[in-house]
């Protein structure tokens, strides 16, 4: 029995009959195959991620795991279609809050269509993706029982200066029962959330030396998910904190190159993170406008 | 006493009656200050460096040494006009052989201009600058004191392939007395050149680290020069190998995000010259080919 996953921040949504994923049972998620050529190359790109026997296991459980493709019956009513089995990353999580953060500041290969270039590239500078090096792209941050999530639609925080971005990677890992934009985060479960040597920083790090190194495959307008469980971190329990990179339509062949425009969008990220790990208080935004400003005394910049 | 410099290998030059930079005997260079922003950027951005205490030491000396500026007799024979006093990078050095490496999958800033946008970017794509995160702008290698320097023109060498920039960067290093396009490099020089604590693997290194901690500036269509003396290698001694950075005059503050795309390019760059270092014998190109082939096996990308 197939269903609507639960936790879905971002992309295509099954439900009133529109094509989406689905989940069974038993922690396998159902990607719909797209036609087009996304779908082709992300089946590619999985195919050989799982054969490439380079791919160090520390790596590799940053990956959904693959099983291959199956008909199964689409969630638009359309009869069996040809889907993506993938490993289910919500599969046992209660309330996980995630984050779904596209990685680089291009999300567009040089090899792709003129038109497709034109169309992320505009995007890519309407929102937070050109200065900051990422882009929010979903997320939902749990509060309590009676709350449930805070799931603000994505267009109020995907074009987000770096202050509100900053503040809201805080409100991410804060106690605060009632979440919105105005709330101020405490940031209580900074240090075991992103921080500790199996915390979300740990895991970036793992992932960026790995980056520094790799030429196999380049990924434009892939994601890292960010999940942890927060009535776990308020009872004192692990809070599962993990990252999962997702989105694989856009990858391409390294041809002996790193990605570098991944790589220097993750290396933003995690001076983001690390930023609130140094400064958990919640002095960093104060402190860095500060920082801005004295600069600005004697750095008036023109544009050419 | 001003002069032409002996050693620019890209950029405006003086000489025919032309605007461009001077030196003079005593260790300084003479920028034309240019009367658009692109001038004034670049006199804010050395004003803002030297007086920023938060630059370490160890990252400054990367920098050329700013004096301030002054009149001086212009190149173009129109009078006095404004430049930028500056150290002169090649003062005292021999017969050196420099690459001007501009860093960068992207060269133009978020909030320039429109115009200026569509022009850069598309050079970016033309160039290696978008598939490698840096390009070629000018490089110079010296051969002996019969064929002196080899110094091809710019649009031979400024978009090329990953592979032909690896052989480049292999040839800046190789002892071979006559350099071209099809020599052999037998790569000689590359382990006290770019390896060792004080090579220009290490400096690279060093300059990355701080890249990814700095907020204060991104710096586009900035370049990293490599200088070394090659006759000195050959004789065993030092080959005085640095990097400095030369050309600021499209910094940005960073206003609370690292430079991403500096950082990308930087790491591409640092990738380049680590596998030289760890194969030496010339093997690399032909390694990687093999294993790009062994990965188009299973994974043929098509266009999006």
């Amino acid at each position: 029995m197939l269903k609507v996953p639960n936790h879905q921040v971002a992309g295509h949504k099954a439900g009133d009959g529109k094509l989406g994923p689905l989940v069974d049972d038993s922690g396998r998620f159902y990607k719909p195959l797209q036609g087009n050529e996304r779908g082709s190359n992300e089946l590619n790109f999985y195919t050989s991620f799982s054969l490439n026997t380079r791919i160090p296991d520390h790596i590799r459980r940053f990956f959904p795991n693959f099983y291959g493709t199956q008909l199964v019956e689409a969630s638009d009513g359309s009869g069996l279609q040809p889907h993506l089995v993938l490993q289910d990353l919500n599969f046992r999580r209660v309330n996980p809050s995630i984050m779904d953060i596209k990685i680089g500041s291009r999300t567009w290969a040089p090899q792709a269509s003129e038109d497709y270039i034109q169309r992320c590239l505009k995007k890519d500078r309407e929102t937070s993706s050109l200065p900051l090096g990422f882009r929010l792209s979903g997320f939902q941050i749990y509060q309590n029982r009676e709350l449930g999530f805070w799931k603000p639609e994505r267009t109020s925080f995907q074009s987000l200066p770096a202050d509100e971005v900053k503040l809201l990677l805080r409100k991410f890992v804060s106690s605060n029962a009632y979440v919105n934009l105005d709330s101020k985060p405490d940031c209580s479960f900074a240090s075991i959330v992103y921080g500790g040597s199996t915390g979300i920083l740990s895991q970036l790090l793992e992932l960026k030396a790995w980056f520094e190194d790799q030429t196999f495959y380049h990924f434009y307008s892939c994601s890292v998910l960010i999940m942890y469980e927060k009535e776990f971190a308020s009872n004192g329990k692990s809070p599962c904190a993990e990252i999962k990179l997702i989105d694989f339509a856009h990858v391409y062949e390294g041809q002996g190159v790193i990605d570098h425009n991944f790589l220097g969008g993750l290396c933003s990220l995690i001076k983001f993170i690390s930023e609130i790990l140094t400064t958990p208080d919640g002095c960093t935004t104060e402190a860095s406008s500060k920082e801005i400003q004295k600069n600005q005394i004697y750095f008036e910049n023109g544009t050419t």
